[in-house]
């Protein structure tokens, strides 16, 4: 059994970590902290998982979580970097759902995140625990840095073209993504508020959102340095759960491969890949198609066979995007069966 | 393994049985079938299901039915009625989620479902799926009628109270029901329409309603006769699944029982049902807290300590109100484990 | 021209004001305060007001507000208290949005919102603004107390049973009452996230709810001190807007009446009254149906036949439930035409 | 006054037409006509216009529609050409909401609609009804061509870099457009029901939509033919109205102009446009900020400095996407005030 210890558990990511792991038949989960809770029953913050847990929540202390084999940390930004590598010392493995080490660049993770980065020496040591990408090295991480719900869906649907060098390096990608309120995590502020986000849709962070850098990290590496940047759109839909990444990139060649070619390319460069599900050509992905299921699905399109591939990718921003990729990368990191505490049915409707 | 068979697999208790029963280890499913998706995989119909079965739908046929240990009818009124004797003649096992067996007697049900009832003989042996009030001939029926889901809600939420003779039996109890959109099914009618039942909410057969016959039938048998009729009023609410039963009931005698008494009355009563959660007093339970999950929550008021105690009873329309109680059956009349397929967390948020 | 000024302007009850004025004929908007939004352009925070006006929120400065003929408070409560009396002495006449002047009894005022009145006196000389009941006093009113919105939706839905005394004396009303999330207001708290409210229903408030004294003191008014209790249960929904009132009353006398006379007396009862609309018999109103509406919709039913009435009330809960009874207020207290401003057609869908 | 008819009045662009027409100082309502609905008021079937008007929808009649100046065609693809010329004929002046004149090709009309255009000759004749680009030719026509909501949208955000000729000629416009499910229509199918549409999004027609070959022509029309061709994704999303575009288009000579200058040149593009509203530069127009509203706003941006302009641009498709489009050309074609019946504040929240 793996022990398991969560920092900061009363928001979604933390919620959602505990609906996956009390049914997990690998783990045992020992500690749950959260400073605002102390003392409470994790069931009665989430009523939800009454019958399911008896812990309650502890004040944050590292020797209850140096008992652990492995510690999520599902905390705001800066959180993290404070207390992992005191538990990088005491021999506990770390999956960090936050930010603190999804960038290589001390400097550009303090540039995007206004902050004093405080161990980055740590950064280099740091795997980007993306498992379609980074499978082998996350077996052997001690850091795991869990991939932000954007640059999932966006890596992703792009990995095979990219990998492939068919899209036109002169050209901007554009990825216009559409996420639900969740992402926005479970604070109380006034934009997140049912009367404010209902009914309604916006684009924000137009001119700069943390996820651009860790995306465009993230397609450097793939494309083995051709593709480094891209334009990025995130917009807030008045639906809890969901990321759709619409992506458009210009092929450098469009006379030198069919749609049927780029389809098949996708189905092989995900065959193995359980959580991945290529669809048939001409698919139109829902996210509720993955609601509470940990697969990122994806259909390839080229509209009137033309210049420019659209792919539609989509995952819950929670599971796959967060809490269900965690699981997976611990389930990596400890041997485990990949899917182990993670197959689970979309809910649908 | 229990070989089973889906009659009327489009529609959502159809697919949310299909969500439990792929993942159901004591389960092979064998069959399912839809007049009009025949040859159709089911998970291109539900892409939920991509990956979980390779199931097609089929036309449907006694024959290959016959090869089931059980049937599950997920159809509209009128149509189990018509396959079912066959296939108990057959020694096949018959689970009803339709309305055809819920009704003792035929000729309330010909008046309600305004048809006439083709094999009226079955009313009597049929047993009414509802396990916390009739687990034992569930065990023995060949054939049961699953029950609705407000008659679930509203009679967990009543049964102690009714058991122990404490309701005013010259007033009128009131149940004031509040549904998802997805008890009004897959069928598409205007009313469904994400913009007329959207951001509004509305009464609707303040004048009769099918479940108010079920309910007041159960009613009766609860009581032992002293409690035969109530008020039933049901709402469509813009939210996709879930039940609010709002209950107030008068009690015959104010001054010889208190809130702790009747707390402690529904405690006892539900202490070894897995699937009825009766929460702290002056809990508010969330229809969310049972998203996708086969309880029921129950809390108990009496507000300003006074003459009516109001009961507020949660379940998932789709799961305790119709599949996952079908499953839960299926487990009690297999001699299966009772939560087996059923230990799902809710979806929160 | 009527001079305007607005206290605390950055809620939903201040943007709808807003909403309603700026294309009132009879209106000059003056002055609006926010402590929290000094200097900005009012439709910088709400760009729905954009090319509406030009004004701006200014500090709370008694100076600016004696300026104005009347000044609506749309603030927390205990802030109207402590403002109006200054005002009242310039001559300035008040309308309260909030619930300072509503309760007539001091003690209960205090008891019910735990702090000490300020202005005990001016509970007396205070108008209750329900224009169906009260117009004659609203009209020489120099402080108007307007009604909260469940308040609103219930006192009209029983009122003409309740003149006419044709309710049970001894037994229960029974309100069951569902609300959109505005009513709530603008405020960042936990339970009024989209990710919170989103696609549930739960009560709240079962055991005691500031609006209960107020239905009952609008009850014991209206009913001649016949009726002076009832028992109420608010319950929040996922929509926006909306209150849908579903009243359960006992009739004294069930053999003296019949469901036509009922609708006859509710027909009659409300001739006169443009903003209710008895619908006829068997309606079943949606909330949507007013939307941005000052209307309150109302139908009659008797289920079975039997002993009980139910009347279902809907209104918007920031219209008639707030800022658009706030305008018929003010335009009984200036002889304005009393559907100045307010001849709105709901937004459907 | 003017006298007014509408063809097809059960649907969204029906009912809206009728919420803005029953307040308009100008018009008298003469005539709606609905096949399905003969003899039913308007206010049984929306009862948000109880009230409002006493009209009766009849049997479609062209003696009765040819009493009046101005008809308005609220119907599926393919009505409005069977009937339109006669109403020509007859001297009545139209404004079609449908698609059957929007396209100056029959060719091109034919291959999308997918069936014979009955009356090629009036698609030269036919005014397509932006006013912001065809007001002159809209005040003298007889047939006006009520453009698409989405059209309308993308149309209005890029018209100032069209006309400047400011965008790369070579490169691919991208369209990435959501709308609210009110677009679908009021017709019963599955995929707009809210079990089916709610807390999810997808793309659709992303092989082609009908709305491409509109924008086509309009882009091509502003630009002087320099641009011909978008790629253009819609969404479906869980939301009643509102149409968001967020709209990608490569400057041709970055160099040549900062965003500051592009800002200014849409603030002068748009100054005399009542209802085109420019934000601020950094703006994030909500739809919400045009609910119900006939306006469409605008903000400019240009991530990190690059090549790439984002222009977002939202409307409320039912009013500035349809009927209050409808009316604003009707207004002109009358020389009544342009914003004459239009001058709403949107519903926020």
């Amino acid at each position: 059994m793996i022990k398991v210890g969560i920092v900061g558990g009363t928001g979604y990511t933390g919620v959602e970590l505990l609906r996956l792991l009390v049914r997990h038949a690998g783990v045992e989960l020992v500690v749950i902290t959260s400073r605002t809770e102390v003392g409470r029953p994790v069931s009665a913050l989430f009523p939800s998982l009454r019958g399911h847990t008896d812990l309650a929540f502890s004040v944050p202390d590292v020797k209850a979580l140096a008992g652990c084999d492995v510690v999520f940390f599902a905390t705001p930004a800066g959180v993290a970097m404070r207390q992992v590598p005191e538990l990088l010392d005491r021999g506990v493995r770390v999956i960090d759902l936050s930010a603190d080490f999804r960038l290589r660049n001390a400097g550009d993770w303090e540039h995007w995140y206004r902050m004093e980065h405080t161990c980055p020496a740590l950064l280099d040591e740091a795997v980007y625990g993306l498992p379609e990408v980074n499978r082998t090295h996350i077996g052997h991480a001690r850091l795991v840095a869990n991939p932000g719900c954007y640059p999932t869906a966006v890596q992703l649907g792009l990995k095979p073209l990219l990998e492939a060098q068919l899209i036109c390096g002169e050209s901007t990608i554009v990825a216009d993504c559409k996420s639900g309120v969740s992402g926005a995590g479970r604070g109380a502020h006034v934009g997140a508020l049912l009367c404010e986000a209902g009914d309604s849709i916006h684009a924000y962070g137009v001119e700069g959102h943390r996820h651009q850098p860790e995306i465009e990290q993230g397609l450097s590496l793939i494309s083995a340095g051709t593709i480094n940047r891209l334009t990025f759109v995130p917009h807030l839909l008045p639906m809890i759960r969901g990321i759709h990444a619409t992506l458009y990139a210009r092929l450098a060649d469009p006379e030198a491969i069919s749609l049927p070619e780029i389809q098949t390319l996708y189905e092989k460069a995900y065959h193995d890949e359980h959580f991945v599900d290529v669809m048939p050509t001409g698919s139109l992905p829902e996210t509720r198609s993955v609601r509470g299921a940990n697969h990122c699905r994806i259909a390839v399109h080229r509209p009137g066979g033309g210049d420019t591939v659209v792919i539609l990718s989509v995952i819950d921003n929670l599971v796959k995007g967060a809490s269900g990729q965690a699981v997976q990368n611990m389930n990596i990191m400890f041997s485990r069966p990949e899917r182990e505490g993670l197959d689970l049915v979309a809910l649908l409707p």
